[in-house]
């Protein structure tokens, strides 16, 4: 397969709310074709004019051979359904969350053993990732820091899973507190504050809607095709 | 005493930084004039050249006769100073903390008795009082909050008196999380953060030095003096 | 009409977006009743199931005989919408803009000749309307200031009306500078910030979707129907 | 010179607020040792009690040999300082400005000539230099920009020196603008916000007083003694 090759994406998870923005992005992304959708049951095929909809994975693989299979399905069904696709050696792209260390282990010997890559993708928004990656570099250069990561009071979980990375990735020989506020009318923030000798810096991210994760899923549907082995997070693929 | 009188004011904890600056900011405003200062050992006339300086808070009052007597000092003497000043029948204007409820009752008699105010002051911040008036007012009509407060990493007490003060006067149904920050290079700010339907209020006050408790200072100082009985809080006086 | 009365509110606009959201909330509000929806054009009647969907408001307004008209329309189509409610006697919620001050004032002697009264919203959000208050009553304390507003770059005008009508809310003696960001990811932000002596105040409003406008729209939905005249502003009924 | 060795720092422009801090912090730094003052002009020696002070930039290099020339000093002296320290081997640090870039061109030669480095460091703040670092690799990513400083009221020029270095190492292919905040309460601050689709990316950094000089003064005075020839901004040592 050569760049210039169009990739043919299925996506997994079509009915949700991730799901629907990404049949979006697949559709108008140039390199990309939309080879088929998997919903959890049937019945909303009429949401999703723009292929075919299916509700049993294998019969999606074996019937549309999509090249890349990427995955925004909960944590029940992601395990399988990454298994399935690199069976059938198609490269997934892996969106939902739920998936453990010896998941990725057993990814990585089948991905190697079928010549192909996949990616693990805790987060698709650019500026997250960049936002990680200025805070682990200003971790080398400034003496303390605290994370504070704001959403919606409707999440249940704290602190979120990208506070948790954030603070890993700084490596510091320091600990970094990290604070989560629960309010309405927050979507998706956080804040990353150094202190330094009579100065602060400060970096913020704010995600303010799904659509902030297409450009990154484009990016790794269309780079996963190159990898072999499994990569975690998108951001290796960019810097 | 009418308004266009200028108001003598003694100047108590003359030799710290708050003093300091309200030595100047005294001497700078045009109805006070500086009437003496008290340090708490000998060896600082020389840093205070414009008025007379005094170890002794009795000699201080005895001699200079001041109206106002401005204590700026430790937990430890605040009481004793406040005590005597209202005894001489001279109006105290509190920046100090550390007094207890008790204390204030007890001034509230002793000033009624001699007929004359008093007034203590948690906070002379002008943006500070106003961020706790917004913060207040704001609760009657957001559905929930968080107070963050951040200050200097040489602060020893969390949360902040500001805070505790802020949450207190906010008076909701609901509780409201208080989250302190200490990171050097942060000197001393809090944001009330209001979280509502698909809308975020947000009120901020940032203290960058000393200075900005001045002009609260010199209010202070001048409207003191139109009180009977004792007022706890600046902004008592402002709307 | 009594208080205990439920009012039944005809919104026109109601194919927008701002509209639809209208219909949710005055169909959730417990003192409301949907009376109608006014469409600029015929098909949108399978979007709104909730109630009868009209093209011609005097049909509406004569079929219905609605108390309440809450006008969500365009600038080409409100004021002869409005000056219609008004001769039927039906209390105008205007929340579109593009009317000018002559209108106001013909609204003004129309609604005391009918013995009604009329509201005109140039904000639902409490959140801003609370920012605007704030910075008026701050701008009486603080030495200077400046307004930052901050929207998608899809929005036209600039400054936005909000920071114009903060501005002029102020009556300051000194001129407030207005700034205008522009960028993609934006949704609908203002930050006020004031300047003194060594501190800062902040009050900063995020509107993150129309939402936020809905508390706002109902409740000036249910007190515009006491009110005699016009009023600019639903602030003036709030606090 | 190895890098055990103590390193000589003459400090130019001792009197001033930057100098004073300079001293200070020369003095404390262990690799570093104090080798004079210079100030311009006579009366200031008590002020700086820990070494030796001159007027004549001449009879300080020829007396006390310093290995650098850190020069904190104005635009009307620092081109003929630099230069003279140059002529005598003495590795300049430089921290005033007001040279051009023909200055910068000489010096590169003359240092070269004399087999000796020198440094020009515009700013000298960690923090600032990773904002700058931060911005520049975000602008490759994100699809749009603007940035914000925010000084005190007594700032005369605008935009800040920071801010047009940003925008300049942004290399993007749109043009950023650039807003000045002008504010008492405001010290020194820059703010550049990144738009992208649904999302903000915002890197800050605050400089509360010049102590957020120092340990980049401190670094650049240890490193100058590795260069060769001149180089232009204290982070191309950094990273």
């Amino acid at each position: 397969m050569t760049q210039s090759t169009t990739i043919r994406v299925a996506v997994a998870g079509a009915q949700g709310r991730m799901g629907r923005e990404a049949i979006q992005a697949v559709t108008n992304a140039a390199q990309l074709q939309l080879a088929g959708a998997l919903v959890h049951r049937p019945g909303h095929e009429a949401d999703i004019p723009q292929t075919s909809v299916y509700t049993d994975p294998l019969r999606l693989l074996e019937t549309e051979k999509p090249d890349v299979w990427l995955d925004l399905t909960t944590p029940e069904s992601v395990v399988g359904h990454v298994d399935l696709a690199i069976e059938h050696g198609v490269y997934p792209v892996i969106g939902a969350t739920g998936y453990q260390d010896a998941d990725l282990e057993r990814w990585q010997i089948a991905t190697e053993k079928n010549d192909i890559g996949g990616l693990a993708c805790p987060n698709f928004a650019l500026g997250a990732l960049l936002m990680m990656r200025f805070a682990r570099e200003a971790a080398k250069w400034m003496q303390s820091a605290e994370i504070i990561e704001l959403h919606h009071d409707q999440k249940k979980d704290k602190p979120s899973g990208t506070a948790l990375r954030t603070a890993k990735q700084m490596e510091t020989d320091y600990e970094i507190p990290i604070h989560s506020v629960r309010l309405p009318g927050l979507v998706a923030h956080q804040e990353v504050i150094f202190g330094g000798t009579g100065e602060l810096l400060t970096i913020r991210h704010d995600s303010l809607n799904r659509e902030s994760f297409m450009p990154g899923v484009v990016i790794a549907c269309e780079r996963v095709i190159r990898l072999r082995g499994m990569v975690y997070g998108l951001e290796q693929l960019l810097w």
